[in-house]
């Protein structure tokens, strides 16, 4: 890929998480550099640098599809964090939980409850 | 669960698919009556009820789920169908499913092409 | 839905689990209302309510869809907690987890049955 | 494994479903004959064969898990049709997809009913 | 991305699967132009194309990934067939789909012979 | 099963893991005595003992198989360790996620990484 597909990505990632692309060079960089790579050209240089979506509604998608696998924790509290920073609120994060609930089941809800329950009480503590 | 509850059901899904209660009921109500009344009362009585999300933005959600899934084709396409009556454009159904390709892996993003595809030719026939 | 649902759902769940509405309540109810209304009324009030299957029997189906997810363990330990306190044995838990190796794999019956050693020795504990 | 519990494998699948062994053979024992062994030795011979649940609250067991994978619908279909052999109802297999809805999902549980109607009609037609 | 990284990734796709770029754009170009793309650059011209793993090793990790998922039979399909080009044999296919029912359990080991079955059949056809 | 496959399990995963049957009979052979010999008998006695690919291809095939699951943590590095002790090198592992982004998505990935970092830093404090 190019340096205009990564630069992309890095104004893109700290558009919704502070020093984002930073932090994920500093976790991911040193094992898998490659990795850190991919995820700003792919994640954030070319599927979330895609005109359609708002960044708000791109950020409700990313939840979504976290909250239905399953198996993404760490992904999805990223995420939940990363759409409360464009502008979603706490409430919309609930409400997405309870429609997930009919199609992915109830665990995949209650447990993408609990994840924003850890994010909402995180952020408590640090304002 | 109650009269009520069901009634704002069959509202909700008739809002979003034409003739969407009665059709439930007639595939499913003769072999499985109480899930079809389940699919009225909490799926469209209940999450689909909720306020908060507008029905378009309902409607993504339902989307990303069911391809995230990958395994719930007839409800994908249904659910497709539903999206563009409710005013989502084709091309945002392809860019959500290119959004999918990086958090559910590209065969769940490439099968959700696949259906919406197909929904978008049964309506060109139809139309 | 309905305060007939709701009432029957708080019924069944405490008589699968001593205190179970309250103590769901207390968890869910403050961040998730809505959740913790529809845990009682969908799950308990109406699916754990219909006819058909006797209590230990729906708790082993419970036990198993969980199982079989394999990411939701909380809900499993829970259930299994629960199917133990409607007279599921420990032994049939683990015969269960032997049975779901074949088809959903290995490690999700290795999984399962970390769950119920977890729940095993926690129930040992306060015995 | 043994020509013992091969043997085991083989008497317990037909107990099932009539001449199982034979078409499991015929199907999958030319391209696969490792696979159809193992399908008769650790199946059928081995969790099949295990003392604890009788032999309905297996095929209840085997019909779950696979209506919750939600993607093993030749499976499926076939442990339908095995568990009416030992004397599990239409209605409690539909009861059965019901009780999914609430942990696994609404698809999954739709996408057994669709599997159930199938077989129900096919054992229609040859009845 | 880059002109060089699509460059790349349509000479990888064209090593395990004739006119394989072509084909590609054909059947994807139309609808969904951008995902035609990311499968070309960041597919075959980023992970196919990095160092490490020789194509052979590369094209059983890919056919291991989707028998797994179970539920992306198309690409399952089309992998199979470009392990064979490459230069895994039949039995090595069969092989890794008993490996597999172990982990992913038997109904992913044995939808992923049906899928090599179909493959194989078609390829003694055209042959 | 026989004593000559059981005794062939264990030859098999001490090649892999020092010390595999005696631990895994320790760990698991008192709660789940059945699902221990099954662990030996089929997973390493039947598959792991067909000839065809030879071990360090195995060990990769089953970690690939484990972290696309996503959640099979314990499974995962378990195996990740038996995969090094083969003699896949660490930079083999991270280029096996990198593979796994593209058909299983990132998240499956970046956990599999967070799965080896852990391996990798505890095989670094023991040596």
């Amino acid at each position: 890929m190019s340096n205009e597909t990564y630069a992309r990505g890095v104004e893109k990632i700290n558009s919704i998480m502070p020093e984002g692309a930073e932090n994920l060079q500093k976790g991911l960089g040193k094992i898998a550099p490659n990795m850190a790579n991919n995820v700003l050209e792919y994640i954030f240089g070319t599927i979330y640098s895609r005109e359609g979506f708002d960044l708000k509604t791109k950020q409700l998608i990313t939840v979504t599809i976290l909250a239905t696998l399953g198996n993404a924790q760490p992904q999805l509290k990223y995420h939940i964090k990363g759409a409360l920073n464009v502008g979603i609120t706490q409430e919309d994060i609930i409400n997405l939980m309870e429609h997930i609930s009919g199609y992915a089941g109830f665990p995949a809800a209650l447990n993408g409850i609990t994840a924003a329950k850890e994010v909402f009480s995180e952020l408590e503590k640090t304002s």
